[in-house]
C-alpha cells in the first residue's frame, strides 16, 4: 500500500483543484493506496463536503478513506523559496514532506510554489550522496513516444558533471516512470558532432560515453518534437535548466499560436482539440523533483483536476517502481 | 545602385538554386541593382543557359546585367570553418567577400557552410570595434509580428557583454531590416524578474538598464511564439547562441510534427499550408551576419530558390538602409 500526500493548499486553484483531484484519484486508488489531505483542516473539510454534494454512495466511502493532516500556514505562491524552510515550518508542504521523511508516508505531490517545494524537498527529503541540487524531470509530447527533459529548470549553471547526473536521473526516470527498458539517452546540443556544443556540453559529451548508459549522443531542437534522431528513438534529453525552461515554456505555447493560425482556414476547436490529445500535458500529471531521497511531484500552478490527479498517479508509479532507491543506485555506480 | 553578390556554388541545391535565385530577383532588381554570380564561371553560364531555356526576351536581358565573377574554388558543405580563410582562398565565397572590402560590391549572398561564411565574413570584411565574434540574427514569425533573435548559434558560451552586443545589434537590425521605430528589446531568461536567469543573463538585465536601448526585460520561452509578453509587443530576443540554435531548430520542427498530428483528424495539406503562410521561413529569407563591417547575408543550406531571393532582398534592404553603417555607430555609442 501506497500513502501519497496531497498539498490541498497548493496551486492557483487551491483548495478546489487539490481536492477534485482527490475525489478523481480515490477511484482509482482506493481501497489499495491512502490519499493524505494535507492542509488547514477546516478548508479541506469545508471543501471536501462542498464538492462531495450529491456524490454517490461509493464515493463517499473511497473519501472516508482520506487521511486529513491539518498544516496551519500556507506557503503562497509568491513567497521565496527559503519561507518553506525557515519562514513557515508549518506549511502543507513542509508537513506534507515530513510525513515522508518520518516514515509515515511515501509520496508528496503539490501544485504550489515550485522553488518552496524544490527547497523544502532537499531539506526535508535530503539528496541521494553524489548530488549537490535535484533536478526537474518532464515528460514532453513529441510525435512518437513522450520523451523526458532534464532539468527543466531547477538548474541553470550548469557543469558538465551535472549534465552527467542529469542524464543518470533521466535514466531511471524514463525505466521507472516511462516503462522503457533501455532509455536511449540524448544531450542536447546545436550539432550532432561531439565537438558542437557550449563548454558544459562537449566535456559532458565526453564522459557520457563512458558513463554505462545507452548515451545516443547529442540530439538537437529539432529532433523532440519528432522524438527521434537519426539514430533511432529518443527516451531521454539532457540540458541544463536554463535552456530547458525555456524550450518547456516556448512548446507550451506553441499549441494555442498554431490554433490561432488554423482557425482561421477553418478548422474548429473539437478538430484541433482532438488531434492536440495526445500533446496534452496534463496526461502526464507533474514532474517528480529527481535526486531527492523519497518522491516529491510538481504540478504546474494552473494544474486542472485532471493533471494533479495524474500527478497522484506518477507519485504512486514513483513508489511502486522504486524510484528513488534506483537513483540511490545509479548515482552509486 | 546596390551591388549584390550572390555565391553560386553554396548551399545543398547548388548551383541550380542559387541561379534559379538570381532569376526571380533579377526581375525585381534590375536596372536599379546589380547582380553579381560568384563561381566557377563554366558552371554558371551552363547552368543560366539550362534554366533560360524558353525565357522571356525581357528576361534574358535582364539577365545580361550579371556579372559573372569566376571563382575557381569551391567550399563544401564539410569544410572546416578555416578552409574558407586559408585553405582554399579563391573560393566563392573568399572571392564574393573580398570584392566587397574592395569596394566593388555592397552585400553577398550564401547558402554555404555558415562556419565557412562566417569565418571568412569576419576574416575579410573585418568586425566593427567593441565585438569580438559576429552574432546571426534570425527572424522568427509568432502569431503577430516577426520577431528577430540573436544568437542564433555563432557563440555558444557568451559572457553578459556580449549578451548586451546582442542587444544593440538586434536594435539596429529590427530598425533597419524589419521597420520599427523603436524596437522593444527582450532578454530570454526563465522568469520575468530581474533576479531569474542564468549568471550571464543576469549581469546583462542590469547592463541592458542603462544601455540606452529600449529594454523591455526578460522574456519567456512562452512569449516567443506569440510574439508578446505582459509588458507588450516584443521585436528583439536576446540569448546566447547555444539556446537561439536550440529553439530556432526546435521550431523548424515543431510545425512538421502538428501537420502529422493534424492530418489525422482530417485537416489536408493544403489547409495546413495556408494557415502557416506566415511561418513560413523562405519569407524572410536569409540571416544577415550581423557584426561585419559591410553584410553578408547567411541561408539556409537547404534553401529553396524564393527563399535564396528573400536573402538577396534582405542583402538590398541592408545596403540601403546602411545598416552596417549604423551597427558601427550603436557600438560606439
Amino acid at each position: 500500500m501506497a500513502r501519497i500526500a496531497l498539498d490541498v493548499m497548493g496551486g492557483d486553484h487551491a483548495p478546489e483543484a487539490p481536492v477534485a483531484a482527490a475525489l478523481l484519484a480515490v477511484q482509482e486508488l482506493a481501497p489499495s493506496h491512502e490519499l493524505q489531505l494535507v492542509g488547514r483542516e477546516a478548508v479541506i473539510r469545508e471543501e471536501l463536503s462542498r464538492q462531495l454534494v450529491g456524490a454517490s454512495p461509493m464515493l463517499r466511502e473511497a473519501v472516508s478513506t482520506f487521511a486529513i493532516i491539518d498544516a496551519p500556514e500556507v506557503i503562497e505562491m509568491t513567497d521565496k523559496p527559503s519561507v518553506a524552510i525557515r519562514g513557515k515550518p508549518n506549511s502543507s508542504m513542509a508537513v506534507g514532506l515530513r510525513l515522508q521523511a518520518d516514515g509515515q508516508s511515501d509520496a508528496f505531490v503539490s501544485a504550489g510554489n515550485t522553488g518552496a517545494q524544490m527547497a523544502a524537498s532537499t531539506f526535508i527529503l535530503r539528496l541521494h550522496a553524489g548530488l549537490s541540487r535535484p533536478a526537474i524531470a518532464t515528460v514532453l509530447p513529441t510525435a512518437r513516444q513522450p520523451v523526458v527533459m532534464l532539468d527543466a529548470g531547477a538548474n541553470v549553471d550548469c557543469a558538465a558533471a551535472e549534465l552527467v547526473q542529469f542524464a543518470r536521473l533521466g535514466h531511471v526516470f524514463a525505466k521507472d516512470i516511462l516503462g522503457r527498458a533501455t532509455p536511449a539517452v540524448g544531450l542536447l546540443s546545436i550539432g550532432e558532432e561531439a565537438e558542437k556544443g557550449n563548454a558544459a556540453v562537449k566535456e559532458a559529451h565526453q564522459a557520457l560515453l563512458g558513463a554505462g548508459l545507452h548515451f545516443i549522443g547529442n540530439v538537437e531542437g529539432r529532433d523532440i518534437p519528432m522524438g527521434a534522431c537519426d539514430r533511432g528513438p529518443i527516451d531521454v534529453v539532457v540540458c541544463d535548466g536554463f535552456t530547458g525552461n525555456v524550450l518547456l515554456k516556448f512548446y507550451e505555447s506553441v499549441a494555442p499560436m498554431m490554433y490561432g493560425l488554423l482557425k482561421q482556414v477553418g478548422v474548429t476547436k473539437e478538430q484541433f482539440g482532438m488531434a492536440m490529445q495526445s500533446l496534452d500535458y496534463a496526461k502526464y500529471g507533474g514532474a517528480p523533483l529527481l535526486g531527492v531521497k523519497g518522491v516529491s511531484i510538481i504540478c504546474h500552478g494552473k494544474s486542472s483536476p485532471e493533471a494533479i490527479k495524474n500527478g497522484i498517479l506518477a507519485g504512486l508509479r514513483a513508489v511502486e517502481s522504486e524510484m528513488s532507491r534506483h537513483v540511490g543506485e545509479q548515482l552509486g555506480a
